[in-house]
């Protein structure tokens, strides 16, 4: 595991990805990692594509510059298009397949995960496909502890929230067969 | 007032700076604004200095450049230290003047706020500071409207904290003649 890694999700607005980064830089801080957690809010959140970037590090983080991130969950067409040429060449690519209908050329590792059908399907809310694919992120890049998201989890949505988060999380570390 | 408003908030770990940051970066886009909002957490804030930084904008941000800021909130001595080198040589600078012993020499317009005094003994506990600079900033600064930080703030914090931290916005609002 390199020294520093940067992660950043992207979709539309309201598909949960602020919250799934919240998610994930908690986790990080649990296992006692630095961590810089930036968000969009706003105009841009309503419209069109959302991120949240998330850099972990086990040493103190230089407040963030831009560059490539290690790992890009896609949760829409259009965030794809909008910020696979800033994921590194060799980095690893995490997408909705439910939302990306064409994944172009790349040299990234790629992992599909039918979130937003599970969700709805299994959840009975699409709203949870965010909480698979942090799931899918968990198990397929180890960067954080199953159980440390879920204290995670725990510690960001509201009690009535929790279960369903949790199982949601647990259905995303179960897609990808290891 | 500029289309793209830089602000850094820094203190020490537990002061709630990045709370402010939040509620600051929600009331701008309750105003409609595009807003990116970074945070650290971790190892860094809970040990030396915390920072949280609310960038503002009419239009689109390009994610968070490494810039100089406008506004600098300093809730401590190291922090003002550490960061005043980025501030834009006539920003704005805001310190909690029971923080801060020793002002270095700047350009800056620089406004000395008694926020944890203020908290102490108006609200019985320190951990109100971070709204009373936010009450102060918004007063100074204009940046976002007084309505819309009370409606973040209700948004932002657990019911039973919400009129206490309300009440502190308020004290900071008239710590500045204006």
């Amino acid at each position: 595991m390199p020294k520093r890694i940067e992660v950043r999700i992207s979709g539309f607005g309201g598909q949960g990805v602020v919250l799934a980064g919240e998610i994930l830089g908690r986790a990080a801080a649990y296992e006692g990692k630095y961590v810089v957690q930036t968000q969009s809010y706003g105009a841009e959140a309503r419209g069109g594509t959302a991120r949240s970037e998330v850099i972990i590090s086990d040493g103190k983080i230089d407040f963030p510059k831009v560059r490539k991130c290690d790992i890009l969950v896609a949760m829409s067409q259009n965030a794809l298009e909008t910020h696979l040429k800033d994921l590194k060449e060799k980095g690893v690519l995490i997408v909705d397949k439910d939302k990306v209908e064409h994944l172009p050329e790349t040299k990234a590792k790629v992992f599909k995960i039918p979130a937003t059908k599970t969700a709805a399907k299994l959840l009975k809310s699409r709203l949870y496909a965010n909480v698979i694919m942090l799931g899918a992120l968990t198990k397929i890049t180890g960067i954080v502890k199953e159980k440390a998201v879920e204290k995670a989890i725990t510690d960001s949505v509201p009690e009535t929230a929790r279960e369903a988060n949790i199982r949601g999380f647990r259905k995303g570390l179960k897609r990808v067969a290891t």
